[in-house]
This record gives C-alpha cells, structure tokens and sequence, in this order.
C-alpha cells in the first residue's frame, strides 16, 4: 500500500488553484495511519527525551510516535489554550500573524526535542516552535513531517535544523 | 506512580472558585503518558473498528490508542476544520452554544466506534459525537475518558452509551 494513495486531494480547497491534502482518508485506514507513523518513527533519534506535537493534526502524530518511543508529550497550542506559565511565538501567515505557545515547564534545559507535525507548507510555525524550544533551552534534533509541499520551500525557512518528511509534493 | 499525582491543579482557572485539571505534567512524563494510554485500552473492546479523538485533546489519546491497538482513526472537528463533506452536531455550553463535526465518509455502517476525549465534565461534547456516529449509523462501542468530573454528572447525559475513566475527581 503506497501511504499517497490513502491521502485524499481536494481541489480548490481552501481558495482558487490551491489542492488540499486531507489525511482524514489516511488516519481513518488501520494499516496506512500504523504505516504512517512507522515511518515517521525511523526518522527519530533513539535519544531523544521528548516529541512536541503542534495544534491540532500534530497532535495525533506527535501523540501516537510519543507512546510508540515512550517519549514525554509537549503539546505546542494555539494562544490562550494552555492554563500555566507560558512563552507565546508569532510567525507570519499570507495575511496577518499567528501565534503558537508552550508551557515554560513543558522543557528542561539540554534536553533533545523532536517537533512533530503533519504538513510542511510555508514552515511558518515550525519555525516558532524551534525558537520556543531555543527559548526554553533545549535542542531541536529534528522536525518530523508527515507530508511536505516542496514548492513552498519550509525548509529554508527552517535552514539549520534536520527536517525530515515521509510524503512529497 | 499514581497517574493523579502528575495531574496538576490549577484553582481559580478558567474562573474563581474551579480547580483545572492540566493534564500537560502527565503528558510530558514519558512513564505516566505510557500508563495513561495502557489503561485507557484496556477499557476498548477487542472488536472495535475505529476510534474517534475529539478535537483537541481528545486526539492526544485517541491517536496513541488507535496506533496502540491498530485500529482507524476519525477526528471529530471544531467547526470549519474539515475539508470534505461533513456532518454538524450542535451542544449547549454553560453561556451559548458550540458545534462538532466529523466527515460523512469517516465511519460505514455497521462499523463499531470508540469515542474517547482527554475529561468528561458535563458531557455535552460527547453527547454530540454519539448522535454523529448514531446519524452515520455506526454503533458506539464506549466512551474513554482520562478523567471524570464526578459533581457534573456527564454520565447522565451519556445515559445508554458505555462511559469508562480512569481518574475520577
């Protein structure tokens, strides 16, 4: 079973000329979501301490490689979602800004991260959560993707850290 | 290590006088995570064709689960996530309403599903997820909860569903 085969594109979707790829038809098959995250598995350190999964689909990546690596899960969200003391990152978007925000206590200093998320596109937020994790001290060791879209260019974006994805566009 | 001590309580958060149950202290501890995910699975029948994470938390454990027992995964979706053709449920909320919802291709009939959400409270959200799988005429096997806010009574709400926690306060 080819993992592309499972994802579902949706053309002009979210605007004009633009294909969206919808996971939905991926996770919901047993084999291609255990495939999936199989795969993004052999991509990360064996000595890392903990996996950020960034809101809301790297949730379920970031979760699901957690438990699999007996890994701590950090989940990275968006603002006012998180209850305690907090650092908050913004990043540009088309049009205007967002921010992402972690819990200060989420990272020890020294330890080793992987950032989990489902698509690469732009890289506008993997971006800021690195420098969160920068912030609290600790070291990125890599940022796992399921799905990247070559033409947007995120890894220059994220220049200097291993990037890594299992699907290309 | 009792997965209630690695729960920490927040008082007068959201408002005075509630105590929040940040589940992001268990979460990062790679021991407790593990625990956590473990016994919520025991509470999964065998037979189960999908599991359902409700948005967000709720996809934190429903992914580790789904990957741990090699089932499919369904997101059930704050409004406007979904790209395809989808199902709205609407719930009552203390002050207003909010809605859910969930692709009409995510479950076939028939199909046996597990609800699972990081907390029961009042249980209006996972009321909504039952009658989504209901108007798919799929089959809710349970509801899987980390944590259950006992003086809310959500168990009345869910009369006639299966409803499993692991932590009760």
């Amino acid at each position: 079973m080819e993992l592309k085969d499972t994802i579902r594109a949706i053309e002009n979707y979210p605007k004009e000329k633009v294909i969206f790829r919808d996971i939905t038809t991926l996770l919901k098959d047993k084999d291609a979501f255990k495939k999936a995250v199989d795969e993004m598995a052999t991509k990360i350190d064996k000595d890392v301490d903990k996996i950020i999964g960034v809101e809301a689909r790297g949730f379920i990546f970031g979760a699901a490689l957690a438990y699999k690596l007996n890994k701590g899960f950090v989940p990275a969200r968006k603002p006012g979602k998180l209850p305690y003391d907090k650092l908050i990152e913004s990043y540009e978007l088309e049009y205007g800004k967002d921010s992402i925000e972690i819990h200060k206590d989420a990272i020890n200093p020294g330890e080793k991260i992987v950032i989990v998320d489902d698509l690469l596109a732009t890289g506008g937020t993997s971006k800021a959560c690195v420098d969160l994790v920068k912030r609290l001290k600790g070291e990125v060791s890599s940022i796992v993707f399921l799905i990247e879209l070559l033409d947007l260019k995120g890894r220059e974006t994220l220049k200097g850290v291993k990037v890594e994805s299992i699907i290309k566009y």
